[in-house]
């Protein structure tokens, strides 16, 4: 089973909450926007992270600085999500699944780290559940599994930035640097681009006209804006800004878990060579009428993007 | 490790977010409470199931009604923490790490019935998250483990009802009947008392002053309103409704996952013998002075309330 093929299941199910007022974005964009009652709009996102898959599998508990990694990544995750909406975070809850036997002081440890990251990005966390994995036997220990929820508001000029508003016209543009993640650490590391995209969505009239954090690889985060805005874009393989850890090109497109916002804008609305507090923002394709799809220009033809990237689901490459 | 111990450190370093302005109430009550921009206020919960812990381990995931029930409880033991606030269920996330090999029917099944379940309270599934869990080896594999975040509004007259706010001389009520959920199986049919809880609280001058869900049975969770609240709680052991497949007085007391609400009241501010929708509310005891804690009067004395419960990181008894 590949997550998409589920995903797919889900959003069939979940089309039309229109009845429910109170829900304005419902499942599949980076986060659903929910109308409070007196009708300010939220965003909420929630993400897991799972020993084994999304972090490697603990050897040793005790060390503070594993645990500040899996603790960071996990709020991390959950913060890039707001920022992609063009978002600011305001609160989290969290929930730890801690295998049997993990210690007391390396649990205390971790909630503080995940505490401390949550301040850190503006986002307390305000609530959360704890629960112990069961005892599989065999010597084997269920994984550690870590989920948080966060809530943020929209741009008040902007609102909430989807993935379906991209236009036939557009440029597509992506913040930072791309692939080697997972080798390089950067996964554990990155800095959510909430400062970016709230920047970015200040400029009236020249605000993003769709985004998408890159979670699951360029190719495929490009093909979810571009099925969701049933356009066409073409994203140019040599205007793609690399990390210089990464010499592979086709792995700047097929890396997972970049966390560099995707956005599409109008034509020059962003100079060639900006940068925001020296994050470069590099225009890297176009957005054209056609079928809907993303595609890569590279030396030796168009590739299908929607197969670059990888599902989460998927055994690890 | 016992998770009490770890909700302890959590509480001690979550004591004081009130710089942070839309933190109404934090972390230690069923819900937390959100201040929204133009100040409404939201509750916030999440609770998570553990296949093994939770509910018993899946024999055979192409069953319809194992899944109908897990997905049932999952959404329900979330519901249970709005309805313990006062409050009215709005939205839903949820997500799902999924054993290797689990098969797409009966995730799409899951999902399906997950999703009916929080229709049908009112809190359409918005977002959430699926992964799938690391392969153990060994034959092991890792839990099923779905957690949901549920949102909800304060009832507009009353406000949330926190634990913290019982009085001396309240009277000590307790929805339905207690005991015995595990091998009867209510724990996997319990029906969140949302409409209880509302009717409750609209009944101006005689709502709940304070209020929880029994989760981890009714003497671990009386001394909770009572060490919150710093009073005296004195349970009558005579008094438990007790379900009639319940024949011992002390599971009634120490039996987790009853999910009925347990609130304090104004003398005289319900009837004895009073009902809504054919749901019982028995009067259990009553609010002194004394050292902050809850006691049960049996007929062999006082017992201390405290250590009767489950803690969800124990072993199940």
């Amino acid at each position: 089973m590949i997550e998409s093929d589920l995903l797919r299941h889900i959003y069939s199910r979940t089309a039309d909450l229109s009845r429910f007022g109170q829900v304005v974005v419902g499942p599949g964009d980076d986060c659903a926007v929910l109308r409070a009652p007196s009708g300010d709009h939220l965003l909420l996102t929630v993400d897991q992270v799972v020993e084994g898959r999304h972090f490697e599998a603990i050897a040793d508990p005790s060390k503070a600085r594993v645990l500040d990694g899996i603790g960071r990544k996990a709020i991390a995750r959950s913060i890039s999500d707001i920022a992609a909406m063009g978002g600011t975070p305001t609160a989290t809850l969290a929930t730890a699944c801690l295998p049997p036997g993990f210690p007391q002081t390396s649990a205390d440890e971790l909630f503080d780290r995940m505490h401390a990251w949550a301040l850190h990005w503006g986002a307390p966390l305000i609530g959360g559940d704890i629960a112990m994995g069961p005892d599989l036997g065999n010597s084997a220990k269920p994984p550690l599994l870590l989920t948080t929820t966060v809530l943020g508001v929209p741009h008040a000029g902007r609102g909430p930035v989807l993935r379906s508003t991209a236009q036939v016209g557009d440029e597509l543009w992506v913040t930072g640097r791309l692939g080697n993640s997972f080798a390089s650490g950067r996964h554990l590391s990155f800095e959510p681009r909430v400062a970016e995209a709230r920047w970015l969505c200040s400029r009236a009239g020249a605000e993003p006209t769709a985004m998408i954090d890159l979670s699951d690889g360029l190719g495929r985060d490009a093909d979810r804006i571009a099925r969701a805005s049933q356009v066409r874009i073409e994203i140019d393989a040599r205007l793609l800004p690399l990390h210089p850890d990464c010499t592979d090109r086709r792995r700047g497109v097929s890396d997972g878990e970049d966390y560099e916002l995707l956005f599409t804008a109008s034509p020059g609305s962003l100079a060639e060579g900006a940068s925001i507090n020296a994050v470069p923002l590099t225009r890297i394709g176009r957005i054209v009428a056609g079928p809907a799809g993303a595609v890569i220009r590279t030396d030796t033809g168009l590739l299908d993007a929607s197969g670059l990237g990888w599902d989460h689901a998927d055994p690890r490459p």
